[in-house]
């Protein structure tokens, strides 16, 4: 037995080859797998490299018996597995911290600067032939940022909107990083103190059961008239509710989404604001091919790695 | 005679004040002044301060015999100002450096970030239902940026994509600045050069004789295929028929322009190509609250030190 189960579109084959070459084969479904594909494909399955978009759920590791390590392609793998069903079944689990830093900063701050500066409707705009331009928009260099979640994203974003663009950041985060203050010259704030002091807010935390709602209709009704919102990080973190009634009632007045929430509550919110208010994307922001082919060798060591030697630097905290 | 000519729509009704208070009367007609309506204007004039489209000609500057000042609001005077009538006439032209560098820096990243990760369309593409991406992105951190004029706008987006997004960044002027290469840790080239080893080409030169017709379809035959060239200057700096022929053959991926040709050859470029490879917003780049104070600030200013003393610290070179 020495199958490895490689799910999604993003691992090109080139980076698989270690795997061939250390006497594995590759089975690589491209298509969203049910749980029950999951629980057939995971059978003979010695490693299990995670990069498409299905759930590894209980179930589906309580029957993979030979299963000896999952490889998160990613960092946000809590919405993807079902760790402590993993932990207790023995099986570890890596992810690539790191590899996507770079992506999903430069794609927040872009659509950062399109809510600020409203460059997507302007350019739509120009396209229909209207130019009309209205002149109250602020520059980053006078606004006031707060980041919710200073991981290693957060900051990579703290550093470029301080030093580069010379906005005024301040952040929340349950450690506080005294040293990242000095290095990057931002402030501390309790997290409903940052609310009412941020023109622009951008949440940035892991998705998990701690940070989902962390965003509710009572720290959105503390933030001042006409904030940016910037969710790049799991949709969850806010709540619907909130979000409708911060755009409702002016608190938000554009709202920047990586991935939209899948329930029914979605199609009204797009419907009313979808146009000049909601900047919604599919979740792509680490989709670039650095980030990816970051992402799959990373992955594929880590299974090389603990097959090997039962050891990686890459075991989810 | 101590009346001071204000144009346009940007100059705030607060930062006149000090005029008022010195004495001046403030006529502010703000629709597009054709000549003969500017030479009537200018006529009884003292000091006159430009914040319109319109053109300060040499008829019209010949035939306004009491005007003292010129005072230009924003940086690119030269498509606005016949300034060789103006030095002939004896007339002292300032203009407002600094005040909207932060403003045109952070939109012209906000633009690039939009062509190289396609920001635009997949917002677009999210809001009609579609959810295809591509995975061939590229992080800016593996780009190689050139830009085209190492002004004081072409220094801190040369600094925020070094620094901030760790870019590789070239440049070409016609100074070489040594030290902004080692503070930036930037890389001169010349312009045949640059052209040859840019992932992404920037122009921000001032706009005038030396300048128009700089990036021609030589320069554009040099770049690498799909090449995203950023023009928030003057969309003159590079012919048409150079984006033109870049577009229709792959040297171009995508372009950007902050105000487009005027001419007959911008309907059909936009007709073919509007959809995907052009994002264009009408000259909007520094149309931000705080430029346009801040430039309001440094006007008023000007003209009332050159009134009071004949001298200001911002008289163009």
């Amino acid at each position: 037995m020495n199958k490895v189960l490689v799910t999604g579109t993003s691992v090109a084959e080139e980076f698989l080859a270690p795997l061939l070459s250390a006497g594995f084969t590759v089975s690589n479904p491209t298509h969203l797998l049910s749980e029950n594909e999951l629980i057939e494909e995971l059978r003979d399955a010695t490693a299990y490299l995670l990069g498409g978009d299905e759930v590894a759920t209980r179930a589906a590791l309580a029957q993979a018996e030979g299963l000896k390590v999952i490889a998160f392609l990613g960092v946000g793998y809590e919405s993807f597995i079902d760790t402590a069903a993993a932990k207790e079944l023995g099986i570890p689990v890596t992810y690539t911290p790191g590899t996507l830093t770079a992506s999903v900063a430069e794609f927040t701050i872009g659509q950062l600067i399109n809510a600020n500066r409203r460059l997507t409707q302007y350019t739509n705009s120009y396209r229909r032939g209207e130019r009309e331009v209205e002149q109250k928009q602020r520059d980053l260099i006078s606004r006031t940022i707060g980041i919710v979640g200073l991981g290693t994203i957060g900051t990579h974003i703290a550093g470029i909107l301080s030093s580069g663009f010379g906005a005024t950041v301040n952040y929340y985060s349950r450690t506080r990083k005294h040293d990242e203050e000095a290095r990057l010259g931002i402030g501390y704030l309790p997290l409903r103190e940052l609310a009412t002091q941020s023109d622009a807010l951008i949440v940035m935390t892991p998705g998990n059961d701690t940070t989902y709602g962390l965003v509710d209709t009572d720290l959105v009704s503390l933030l001042p008239n006409g904030t940016l919102l910037v969710n790049t990080a799991r949709p969850a973190i806010v709540t619907s509710r909130a979000l409708a009634q911060g755009l409702a009632d002016g608190k938000i007045s554009v709202a920047v989404y990586d991935g939209f929430y899948d329930g029914p509550e979605a199609a009204p919110l797009l419907q009313e604001f979808g146009e000049d208010r909601l900047l919604i994307t599919g979740h792509i922001a680490s989709l670039t091919s650095d980030a990816r082919d970051g992402m799959s060798k990373m992955a594929v060591r880590s299974i090389l790695n603990v097959m090997t030697n039962g050891a990686d630097e890459h075991f989810i905290p």
